[in-house]
């Protein structure tokens, strides 16, 4: 494996293997990888000749009052789980680097971001938006790699690929879910011991909506309130919101039908747990 | 000479001639081809494997009071001419082609615009900057052409280019000039014969504004008011403006240093003329 900081030697890098007519799989990060990460990496190592993996704690994309100072980082773990895993090339670039210069352009994504944990981020998507364009240029991959966990992630750079008619590839990546149905985060060890029994609610909630959904149901509203109810009576935690939208757009509807999602937010006494399912009616 | 409608095929095609190693000159249009245009074909045949010529009026450049319906067309005419000029691909889609669904995001230029003629055509600059990621990602050039007749356009390019990290040289192409030294546009035909014989007067204040400099005056007001008398006092034109900034940044300065661009625009009875020089101080 090969670590590049400089943004001009990657770039060529890339552009070197495309004039030999390879393909490069691409997996954004900021870095403090885990399992989720490496299933992408997995995927991607089964669809292309090269992968590339950034870690770029992107500033851009964290707001006034969010944790950029604080956001987790080992680069060192980081390099040693790329390597295992297979990563050809490692671009792990300073922030000066990115973004050198003043920037003469903003980019804003005005579309599926009021909605979902979007709603509360303000800003956020249009640093990923743009972080995003320019990694794209300097990674030139042939498919890129984001995990389904967030699936708002995954609506905003489908728009973006599709507005600027970049040549990739999105490959939306199933969520890792422990044996009982919890999704994987780093911030389960944040529940309490009986949290984390019945964390698995959560998704049990989403299969029976879906399950209702499958069987008829199609009133958008009544399926969020049964949903609601279900984690109320199982768990005690707080929820932030039950949504159903199309998907990729995340437009509300009445009448569930197409490709949707169904996703939630709940709170628990230390951690925030989201999850999501999609599928089509 | 091959003329692709479709986005993706063009896409296609120039992606085939990336991976084949090849190099590709991209010149962007919106038809009704002059001398100008032929110019920059011609740059672009002398550096590269192949040239895509693009011929699209793009409705997001043009202000509601703008003349995107009148816009001069003349497709079989500009085919003719790209023929003869040996463009490889003519690229000449519909609108609904290129702007297919909503958009999901907006790029909004934040510097360099509001100066010089930017200063009057707001958003302008934003749908030009908007249909050149577009244009970049589809014909995946190694090389674009801009005439620096827009100087003001060159420099939102060049710092489109460096925002987002597009693999591409930007090359400005010296403006086409009459033998008397007046800068070649098809407004110069709404000329009368007399403001025909001054017109020759706006390079002529430039070139004499950067003698000025040359031989040691560094004073921009100065400069500015000499070559604003100059065009009053041997012309019937109304001064637009008359500006001396940093280049590409479009910058204010008081004394002239580095590299500089004195531009300006004229009004006659029935056209505006613009006209710049760049050069390094």
């Amino acid at each position: 494996m090969k670590i590049i900081t400089s943004v001009d030697e990657m770039q060529k890098i890339a552009l070197k293997i495309r004039s030999e007519g390879k393909t490069i799989g691409f997996v954004p990060t900021m870095g403090y990888l885990h399992e989720g990460h490496l299933s992408l990496i997995n995927h991607a190592r089964k669809d292309n000749d090269f992968i590339i993996l950034s870690i770029f704690v992107n500033p851009l994309q964290f707001g006034p009052n969010e944790d950029f100072d604080s956001y987790p980082r080992d680069i060192y773990r980081d390099e040693q789980l790329a390597e295992q895993n297979s990563v050809d090339y490692l671009f792990y670039p300073t922030t000066d680097e990115m973004y050198k210069g003043r920037l003469t352009t903003t980019v804003k994504v005005t579309q599926r971001v009021d909605v979902l944990c979007g709603r509360k981020r303000e800003g956020h998507f249009d640093g990923v938006a743009t972080v995003l364009i320019k990694l794209f240029n300097i990674t030139q991959p042939h498919r890129a790699y984001f995990g389904m966990k967030d699936a708002q992630q995954v609506a905003v750079v489908d728009g973006l690929i599709k507005d600027y008619n970049f040549p990739i590839d999105l490959v939306a990546v199933e969520t890792i879910r422990e044996e009982d149905g919890l999704a994987k985060s780093s911030r389960n060890v944040y529940l309490t011991a009986e949290e984390r029994n019945v964390a698995k609610k959560l998704y049990e909630a989403l299969s029976l909506g879906k399950e209702k959904i499958l069987q008829g149901e199609r009133n958008a509203f009544q399926i969020k309130m049964f949903i609601e109810d279900y984690i109320t009576n199982n768990t005690n935690g707080k929820i932030d919101y039950v949504e159903i939208y199309n998907y990729p757009e995340l437009t509300e509807m009445d009448q569930v039908s197409g490709k949707i999602i169904i996703a939630l937010a709940v709170i628990f006494t230390k951690a925030r747990l989201i999850d999501n399912i999609t599928f089509v009616v």
